[in-house]
């Protein structure tokens, strides 16, 4: 079969320009080639990122990071905010590495509420809160800067941001959110092949870790820090997919971060535009909805799996057929990386091909 | 300044073929797409690592597999067997772990010997033993077989086996010698770009993993194995860099190992020959010299990093100048990879013509 067109939420389509950079030639990673790269990548991912701190450069998916930032940054016990598949293994993980742990869980496809994470952490006990930005696997944006004021009133308790599928297609105030540690993947709205994560870690972050014991080496966000110092990573870094970063990341400021949230906000729009006009409902609640995907509520009941097989069949795309327990009951469209307008009409008129065989 | 051709001991040159590979088409990593490829995969894997079990792939450095391992596997104390800087950080990291730890300390350039791995784990106490292979920063390979001998004199002690820098250049029976967990990166001996690693667990491994205690998700074995059932990986993978891995167990199997291993045999044999006509002496004893690279000890005490630096400016090769606290006592040539003699022979040529004026 060939490969499709993707349009689900990562990874996605990666540009010509990406690849070519990606075959650049190999370089060793003790050396002034691969300082030269890494110090080229810092600039811009610090504007994507809107933080004057390092973004360090994980060779890992997000979850390595995740995993890293319970590891490195709970002495006490972590408030995980839990709302879809990916905030809802949080919890899980932080107890896997021997944290203590507790949740605030609404049902998926509701946003998390700033007040009940106030009366939580005003329970005490706490040191750590994690929260999903963009709920992948609901479609759900959660309300980032209402929670950040909230976790801000409480000293000593660090705010833990998963940006995987916003980064760089809604910007994110890291620093002046007061976010102590900012992660993203790279193979969502950064459209590139996946194995790399970045994240950011506060000043009030690299001093938690400090003190936390048995945080190990791989993730150790000290590390990162003392390497940073040398424009170098702890372990030896996927240099291929920094090659095509920084690539992606000249392109990105190229583009323009304004125009690129504007473009990701207009794609956006057309499918929801789509979802409305075909009878369709939104899965996730106005002014609680991601940028970047759609999660489609399948309140027409229509055979998910076999509509996400015959889009594929007979266009040549991929959408997602929904995620985990919610499988079926949504499907999913991705606006993500480097789409446009036109490429996403294409796809909605491939959906208007093959829907009314399902309706 | 040109990127140079490289003949550090890892990263090493990209094949033409291998870029192609990893520039296929992007695939979902929750479908039958990436399915059909891990499986594809599977098969040469395991004839590589002559084992009979499964391959897993980590998105990660070899380091977070050696991590992983001791967050698995270490109950008790964990005996590292330390010769060089890679082995030597395997004890400071079984630490950082919250793991007791001891080690067996030999000089650097000298291999470690079975018999007294055999008088320490006498004493009792240990449940797992680290050891690496093919130390790529002193170019001694150590007996593993002897050494995995003794280890399995000693009911519930594990061997760990870090095989980075020989994995598919020299044979290496994991099953036959009851190694517990081998690890290897891809981007030595296996030419792929780095970000990306492979390990095999035994029976005996997986039952200790389940249970031992905080051992987090992104590591833990037990994911790994379950995921492998459906042929797939705990957390997103490296995509591209398994389209290459894909292609180059494909290309391995087409030469066959036992001419790969006879190839790398023949590159290294080059080298010696050069280190000892040209003066040189082997920092490691023979015996137990490395097939993938050379170690060459500076007993003409020429200035290393000069003599580095004119090799990359007059002929666009990179060799290596010692690592760690060798520097500059010794210098490195790799011929891991696709090296060939006569790719081999042009990096000698070039040594040739710059080491007048140097000694």
């Amino acid at each position: 079969m060939p490969k499709p067109k993707l349009f689900i939420p990562g990874p996605v389509d990666i540009s010509p320009a990406t690849y070519e950079a990606m075959c650049a030639p190999m370089i060793g990673h003790r050396g002034p080639d691969f300082e030269e790269l890494y110090s080229s990548i810092q600039p811009g991912l610090q504007q994507i990122a809107c933080t004057t701190r390092p973004v360090f450069l994980s060779t890992s998916s997000a979850w390595g990071v995740m995993e890293g930032a319970i590891r490195n940054l709970v002495q006490q016990k972590v408030l995980n905010l839990c709302c879809g598949a990916f905030s809802d293994k949080w919890f899980d993980v932080a107890q896997r590495c021997g944290k203590k742990a507790e949740k605030i869980q609404v049902e998926w496809g509701t946003p998390l509420d700033p007040d009940s994470v106030r009366s939580r952490l005003a329970e005490g006990g706490f040191d750590a809160v994690t929260l999903v930005h963009n709920e992948t696997s609901t479609g759900v944006m959660n309300p980032l800067a209402e929670i950040a004021d909230v976790v801000n009133e409480f000293d000593d308790v660090l705010l833990i941001v998963d940006s995987v599928s916003s980064f760089s297609a809604v910007p994110i105030a890291t620093d002046q959110l007061g976010i102590d540690l900012l992660l993203a993947g790279v193979q969502k709205a950064m459209a590139l092949p996946p194995g790399l994560s970045v994240f950011v870690a506060s000043e009030a972050a690299l001093a938690r870790a400090e003190s936390t014991p048995d945080r190990g080496y791989y993730f150790d966000f000290l590390e990162f820090a003392r390497n940073h110092g040398k424009n170098n990573t702890p372990s030896t870094p996927s240099i291929s997919l920094l090659q095509g970063l920084d690539a992606m990341v000249a392109s990105i400021l190229k583009e323009g971060l304004p125009n690129r949230y504007q473009r990701h906000a207009e794609n956006n729009a057309l499918v929801h535009q789509w979802v409305e006009e075909r009878g369709f409902a939104h899965f996730a609640p106005e002014g609680y909805r991601s940028r970047t995907l759609t999660a489609v509520a399948n309140n027409q009941e229509i055979d998910v799996p076999a509509f996400v097989k015959t889009v594929r069949e007979k266009h040549n795309f991929l959408i997602n057929g929904g995620y985990g327990k919610i499988k079926g009951r949504t499907f999913r469209l991705s606006n993500m990386g480097n789409e446009t307008p036109e490429s996403m009409k294409e796809l909605l008129a491939a959906l208007d091909d093959v829907l009314p065989e399902f309706v």
